[in-house]
């Protein structure tokens, strides 16, 4: 059945012959393998164009700064899904990735959404004053403010500096970073809370203004991870730890359901 | 409940504490973001250890040649998964990874497994025995060889023959590279098939030779191609075609099982 | 670290030891394997009690309703996947599963808020009225009126008359079913379109009638949809057709990018 | 691209027009819904005939066995996705299904193949001489005997026998069943160790013996956690221990990589 509108019929990103494959319209095998950085081919994949140096060096910290950090739930789904179902790799990276979700590792686009709801809320004129406008319309309609605090680096997340003073020495630094700095300052007054940018923040504000599309914001995240998460699956193959994270996991959760008169759980719950 | 050894209850990639976050022993945002390549990032994740410049420049190659070729299966499952589900890009990029198996994507892993076993066979003996008679187990065993022949690129892999050209130019082509072309040579005379070496082959040599871990390379198609589907998932959300090929796919196919008496199919099957 | 708020340290679904299985609070090997049929199983599970004999009927027509249609996207994608990756049997159902949202097969939950929200509005009150506000609203946000519509089944749903009156038969037809009518009544008036109820409006409808629990409604396309991908991964492994679904999907497309002079692309595109 | 061959175009699953779904030739809304229990439908999904009451009870009792036994690996995998991207339910089930792998749930599948291996050698000869030549090919191979030991319920998994049990009652069991107990006592002889027949040894045994096809067994256990899963996530939206169970599997593992000196790692690990 025909479902949507179909009104486009075409794709611009690959084709290929029996001896040549195009990639945006370049020769793979003789332009791009060897001559390109995998962050430089990224960056042509989604946009259609080279990055120049100060784009790819944003970029390539971005990727760096939001690869890994440890057992995090998206890690932990991962492993355990690969202690489960071993045949599978591609299986306990996908488990991985679907944990990049609007909580934990996907704000990075709902901040660059923030972001540009400010910027046109601004127009020509005061950010401060654009600023206290959306972030009122967000407490208003009872959503989060995306790309501001953190449950570990509560006074200071240190890959939002990182990213912010990296992207101001490669010239790209703008208006995007500039919103994030703001709204950062007036949270206190504004809500209360001192809340300081995150990684998930500081990734749109200085890929906004580096010129890298909103709508593949969130790519970013999920394509670092998945390269955090190979690492991690190595070492599960290795020294595996998933069923003991799970057996601790288990036990640190009681049952609270009915039971029969004297029923007495395994210990491990 | 304890499933399995528990035997392990360490990693050794990541920890952090509300200051600072070390990935592999280095202060993540001081030495690694802004200084590392995303794909030095990436080997330093796997290995524990910074990639010498052929290293990196071996494992940016293979990246850019299997990030993307068109509308794959996997990429249309994608694409499919978005346009039904706009909601979760994670889902829509999880969906594509999941068709990176055995048959389409994940023969790299295999493959280098097969050069690995061709390898231990020869000892330090004759490449072109230790071939044959790993050729003929996997024949007895009715197993393919992994590694060789493309339904489009009949002939000749253009990705792989330029692997090759770099792994020798960056000094790194060794004893997997020889098996690879070995295998390519012989292949003829111990199945009657002409099969090239695709890039399947070609990214298990190369990289196998480079000193990346045997377990590990079926990460790098899944990490390549989780790029290649961002760019696709940005232009489905710009220009959508997922349904577009849904259609056809399902018209492609006819209805074969009972029908009351005069039933009439819709049209699109 | 610690995510969020931790409040909640216990689960009241199952608990075991080495002689017994319990779920919700019953000896699963005693009472309930050989007693329950799944579906009054899927209600326990659910909800923490046995369904009544109007809940089970309803409950399994529902399943039934939305098991299958044929050759979906979300049935394409799962198909594609196991040709890709046959070592996979749980991933090609996932990737199926990951197709079941917003857009094609995730409306019941929508359509089930939807209708919520009327009965919020109407209290008491004349439901024609709710719904004429609760309409508007949806309009005024430019949100789809879910549960309504289908792509082919245009003049009606037949899932859906035969859903509402079994739902009158077995006596549980209520205030939900009233919404889901009225609305449909009201739509022309209030839009300008003819559209009529679908299955996805209607099973929520008749299930949030029958006590089944709001937030579990997307559970119920998700369970039914797993049981016809079953059946179309079985059907995959005897008679594959994903491979060639992929081939009519790929001609369907044509590539508009850029090209250098005489490139001919290969047939298939 | 053609991948594969090719030589099949058509699916016998299910058809439609405007007015009409046809599954396995049946008027669905007519014929279908309200007419038959889910599991009916299950079984006529697959194998595209009605089952008689005796497949019927089978199957429900081997789907109510397995749908569910508190917190292990996949349904952690599906409450922490959940926990982070709560957005899309869809992802969370299919974390969760993603888990059941040849290690903790996929098993019956291998049971069975491996069930129909010592039916195929002993043709009409003996089921000991058989079991005992399988079992040693599989030792061999270095391959676990699926089917056997639970690492909960080490003396009997009380799932099993009721299974067996109610097989018996409903007048299927045979050979397969015949197997599955023969092979249980030769294992401490063949093997030196005591294993009992588990849950997923004992469906496919009941299964086989009622009719069910062999390539759609792991489909059993996947549609029943299915629905173990629907439940968990109900939970964790209204009782969330997603982030306590994290913060638990976290505090359960070391680092023990490098770190500069007089290194601080938090609390939480």
């Amino acid at each position: 059945m025909k479902i949507g509108r179909q009104a486009h019929h075409s794709s611009a990103i690959s084709t290929s012959n029996e001896a040549t494959i195009l990639v945006r319209g370049r020769d793979l095998a003789r332009d791009l393998v060897g001559t390109l950085s995998f962050t430089e081919h990224f960056w042509l994949l989604v946009t259609g164009a080279l990055p120049s140096a100060a784009q790819r060096r944003v970029l390539d910290a971005t990727l760096v700064a939001i690869a890994e950090h440890g057992l995090v739930p998206s890690v932990q789904a991962s492993r355990l899904t690969l202690a489960a179902a071993p045949e599978a790799l591609q299986g306990a990276v996908a488990a991985g990735i679907l944990g990049c979700g609007s909580v934990v590792l996907g704000s990075s686009e709902a901040a660059g959404r923030f972001f540009a709801d400010v910027a046109a809320a601004a127009g020509g004129a005061s950010l401060e004053a654009a600023a206290t406008q959306v972030v009122g319309a967000y407490r208003e309609a009872q959503r989060a403010i995306p790309g501001y605090g953190h449950p570990l680096h509560k006074s200071a997340d240190p890959r939002a500096a990182r990213l912010l003073a990296l992207a101001t020495e490669a010239g790209v630094a703008g208006r995007h970073v500039e919103i994030a700095t703001t709204v950062e300052r007036l949270l206190p007054q504004l809500t209360g809370r001192e809340l300081a940018l995150n990684v998930s923040g500081a990734i749109p504000a200085v890929l906004l203004d580096a010129g890298f599309p909103l709508l593949a914001l969130k790519g970013v995240p999920l394509l670092a991870r998945t390269a955090g998460l190979v690492a991690h699956l190595l070492e599960e193959q290795q020294r595996p730890i998933g069923f003991v994270m799970s057996h601790a996991a288990a036990r640190a959760i009681d049952y609270d359901g009915a039971a029969p008169p004297g029923f007495e759980p395994s210990e491990e719950g």
